[in-house]
């Protein structure tokens, strides 16, 4: 399988994704002129959700780019777990919607969580895959990549049961949560993306 | 006609197809928190209708995309072949729509079969053209390519004019039987990729 | 301005107009089973105005695809001729939903009409742009281009303004007149590619 | 960061941005074919903001493509830069069928000033980031990026921030403004393309 096409299909469906949850955030018909200033007050939380779940698919965006990016070769299995992936990225408009239109409510927050997890599960089999077949990753990404630990998976889920937990006492909590966990993982990127660039600022192919 | 524009339209396709698929997996407008439970069960055969949609979709595009990785030309007739493939992935959402709405029931499951036999005939024509023209293939397929005895198409259309017959009397059978044969494309695209990416680790260019 | 990020900006415009014309293809909320093969029966307009736009935007993507591969340099002018492309294209879905939702009257198909002429217009005024800066085309199709006469737009033109004419008298007839033009576009299509294939099957770069 | 893939992913959600600003123009459900011109009447002020928007994102979208053509390298901050311009215009579509739905009125217009000045606050960001990190840019821009006073971003800011302040007292004015703005950015690009086309018609890469 081509990697280009892959790619090409993966960033299609994300940038899809992405810009249908905008389709959520709006005025219901009929509301007056005179009203419309309450009716943008009772968007916030759809804003909010719609805020979230932006930056969900715009950092896991990135982190499934580098994930293909140390890959020289796609095999069935692969195919599968990014399938997988795609199938959760596509997901997201609904959860969202969910938690925009029942705010602070469990079992919005449960079905949130439960598709974060998921697609941080996904991540792992295809982490554990690639430890078992590392032949199908780049040369010199292939050691890097057996030594290291994957305790950002550990780390990230921890967070994520305990949130979908918090969901049936303490929803606000358990929403506050998921923005912590995601603004970290964005700063995350941040800064391993500006590490990179500092040591090789010259824009060679990854 | 340049093939990777080609590829990047189709491409293109597939991922909103794909991806639009979750616009009708929703909560109807106005229902309360304490229904919402219901609400969701009550959803359940549209989920199951989006899985079985975005598994075609998927499974579809991988077998597109093998498709055009062993063309190295494009005439009229293979865009057009390759137009009416795009218009039966275009138009998936509508049946899908209508076999989660009507759940187990017999017009949605005949258009759902309906629709799968012609994307498999066309599939069937797309073969027949190549046959009848092999310099549109790449060299190194070429006589991989007419020796296949084709099996596949026969085998997949044979239990879809099944499903489509046993929707008349037992839609639920039917409806399995969907669901079997798209596992079974998949189970087997996933056999293939992993053998070729056992004989040929190396990412080399298809 | 790099032409590959112009043609993918292009092709992703294409590829998700052409897909959301499906949005409107559905049978209206709250429809019984029993009463769902008349609902089916209605949406016989809509199903015949969706192949059209389908059909429309599929040539014109085609089409489009051969101007800018004639193409090396992308100028001010030849971008925003683009851009009205661009905006025609996006605007299909409404006059689609008019004549799919009004079938054979004449508000929609003048509107229609008007839609398929200014887009001809437009691509008019881009040959017309190539004619006085000739340097902008590719070397081997510049000869070529300077001496074509470009009656295709005046045969296409033609039948046009007669459709929109007709749609006050005889909607049927004007909408039949869409409908040729644009297999008659098509087939035009088809030969063209079917020579091109014929003369270089080797699928060197156009 | 592979900028190849950033691009495709930006492009993508331009492309379904810019194309799903349509879906809100359309005739409501029921209107019979009488009432079908009147209705088309009421509809000019969504048409008029759908056009507004769409040249909005036209004219960003070749504004972006030039900022990234002139990187080498993306850095943890560039990438988020590129994020939140990505946030704002798949949001345009909200903005717009607000002011398409309540024509001159305040509110509408406020918002809509706010994601254009907020936006452009980005790319000011963007470029000061640039001044402070040369060493992304491509070695040929760097000199004259760097000998560059951006008095485009004051420009267009303050233009914005009047129509904002307008908006209160003068809502057509307001919107005139933006269309004044968008259309005079959209000339600045043209003038800008044809004069780089002109001095290398050669279609050598950027």
């Amino acid at each position: 399988m081509n990697k280009n096409r892959l790619e090409a299909f993966s960033d299609g469906i994300f940038a899809v994704a992405i810009t249908l949850l905008v389709l959520d955030v709006r005025i219901p018909a009929g509301v007056d002129y005179k009203d419309l200033n309450d009716a943008l007050l009772l968007l916030l939380p759809k804003i909010l959700s719609y805020l979230l779940s932006f930056l969900v698919i715009g950092v896991y965006w990135a982190y499934h780019h580098f994930s293909l990016t140390r890959i020289k070769k796609i095999d069935g299995t692969l195919l599968f777990l990014n399938l997988l992936t795609l199938l959760l990225v596509t997901f997201m408009p609904f959860p969202t919607i969910l938690i925009g239109e029942y705010p602070f409510t469990t079992t919005p927050l449960v079905i949130y969580g439960l598709c974060l997890l998921a697609s941080n599960c996904i991540g792992f089999l295809w982490v554990l895959h690639l430890h078992q077949n590392p032949q199908y990753l780049k040369d010199h990404y292939r050691n890097e990549f057996l030594k290291m630990k994957t305790p950002l998976y550990i780390a990230v889920n921890a967070p994520y049961v305990v949130a979908i937990a918090l969901a049936f006492f303490a929803p606000k909590m358990s929403y506050a949560i998921y923005i912590v966990v995601l603004l970290g993982l964005g700063v995350n990127l941040w800064k391993q993306m500006n590490r990179a660039a500092k040591i090789d600022p010259s824009g060679a192919p990854d």
